[in-house]
């Protein structure tokens, strides 16, 4: 990514893995600026020492952690007459405008975003420019399809940035991160860890986030390991798992048919490859950075929570 | 459910709270035999004490932190040779075989219970009798396809039993806990705080987790709160949230359209019921107890993780 996109231009997310050792990672890669989902996680980002540029790139209603931040640029997003007076409130001075793009989620209409601009400025805040997510695009499989519905969401960005002014124009994710040539940077997260979701799109980052699972128990037919719905992320649905097929999945346990021809024994350890990487994560403490059977380091998942 | 099941006629599971300060209630309502799903809950309730006779329903293969706890009474469950090997190498005493009785999932063939005691008691184990969990059963709408079925499984359990011998034949969940009459005790979990999944059974008990998000963004036709994936168990589908429709969740965003008049403003809370209790709450680091908007008390989710 940083070959893609050096430095500034990309911004990532820390929200994808909520861990300031693999972000400092990427501060080494060149990538200096961050986009965050949380306070806690702009806060623990500060804490670590990559505070140079982070953005909320959220709506949120209490700035005070933000504005009691010495040692980092802030910098939130704002969509209405509250979020500003949240962030003039909380002794925030920078702000993005939050326009929305074509995900019916936050940011406000394109037409208001000038308005927004206005009142902001009114409250003292200097306003940097405008971000704005096309998250109902960034994961189509098709990419003829993604390009064109990129296009169309950024015209709409484009259009507001027109009347916000500032230098910046956030947008972008792992999907569209080299196609979305309107932003002035990239907000990606998914592409450092991947998941089985994003690997449909065939893009050229691989998936690096597994979990290694015991098998506990085994049946004709089937067998379970130690893994569950506490330790994976289920809104893209089942993890996939590396020689077998997953049956379901329970708190602590995949249940899962080994290929055929494959004997799986009490003890042995199984590859899991989860669906989503971000909600996956958040339930962990921690992330063993492996080369081969060797553990290097281990991570602690420190922005969780909030 | 202590008048229903009154003392040791149930054994709360403590994965569906994870939390010693919920379990310290169930005891005071005098169940004070619990059941674990992982080692980690199994040391964290003994440390809180809360050790009278802790059973983890569950296979694993490093028993020795079990072996360690000096002020518990623990029970293992067992399917296998590995798996009583481990209990016999981690210098636990005490364990129940595990019966498959229809899920999929960990549990011995019915046919192989005896000899798995046999095993047990040949490394010095105690047996102190049999579980089976019809997890295929629990959730069934149908109250009389329930009673059928759960007849159909316990038969199984009880024949092993016969094989195996002890007094303790533990199963049962929520869905069955006035249906099971073979089972000596009674693994319900969920009944503590239910969920919309097993709402829809007409069990006698109510939902009482709540997640209760702030509004950070309105559009016309739909309002975001500020609860997402991280905080919600997903493997159920969607939550429900009073006084709107679900459309999507995201990280940390739910996308709802309010009920039509209702006027939904940035800074209005939500309330949010989970549709899957337990990975829900093993998302959270405490819960807070609340009678009307007052906060009583707050309750560290002190045993999540492993």
């Amino acid at each position: 990514m940083a070959e893609a996109l050096p430095g500034p231009r990309m911004r990532p997310h820390v929200k994808a893995h909520k861990c300031t050792a693999l972000a400092g990672w990427q501060a080494d890669a060149g990538h200096r600026t961050f986009t965050c989902a949380t306070v806690r996680e702009m806060v623990g980002m500060a804490a670590a020492g990559l505070g140079d540029d982070l953005l909320l790139a959220n709506e949120v209603l209490d700035c005070r952690p933000l504005g009691a931040l010495d040692d980092a640029r802030v910098t939130v997003a704002v969509d209405s007459l509250e979020t500003i007076a949240a962030a003039a409130d909380g002794g925030v001075r920078e702000v993005l405008v939050d326009v929305n793009v074509g995900l019916p989620r936050c940011g406000c209409d394109p037409d208001d975003a000038g308005r927004i601009a206005d009142e902001a400025r009114r409250r003292g805040l200097e306003v940097r420019g405008v971000m704005g997510y096309e998250g109902h695009v960034v994961g189509l499989e098709d990419r003829d399809e993604r390009v064109r519905q990129v296009e169309e969401a950024m015209a709409q960005l484009v259009r507001a940035h027109e009347d916000v002014g500032g230098d910046v124009v956030s947008a972008g994710g792992t999907g569209t991160y080299d196609i979305n040539r309107w932003a002035t940077e990239i907000q990606a997260g998914s592409y450092a860890l991947m998941d089985t979701a994003y690997g449909k799109l065939q893009l050229p980052f691989r998936q690096a986030l597994f979990l290694w699972s015991t098998v506990i128990s085994t049946s004709p037919g089937w067998a379970v390991a130690d893994a569950g719905l506490k330790s994976l992320g289920m809104d893209h649905g089942n993890p996939t798992l590396d020689g077998g097929k997953v049956w379901f999945c329970s708190d602590e346990h995949i249940t899962f048919a080994p290929e055929p021809g494959r004997e799986v024994k009490v003890g042995d350890r199984v590859r899991v490859v989860p669906a989503h990487v971000d909600p996956t994560v958040a339930y962990h403490e921690v992330m063993h950075l492996v080369r081969g059977d060797e553990v290097i380091d281990t991570w602690p998942v420190d922005l969780r929570g909030w």
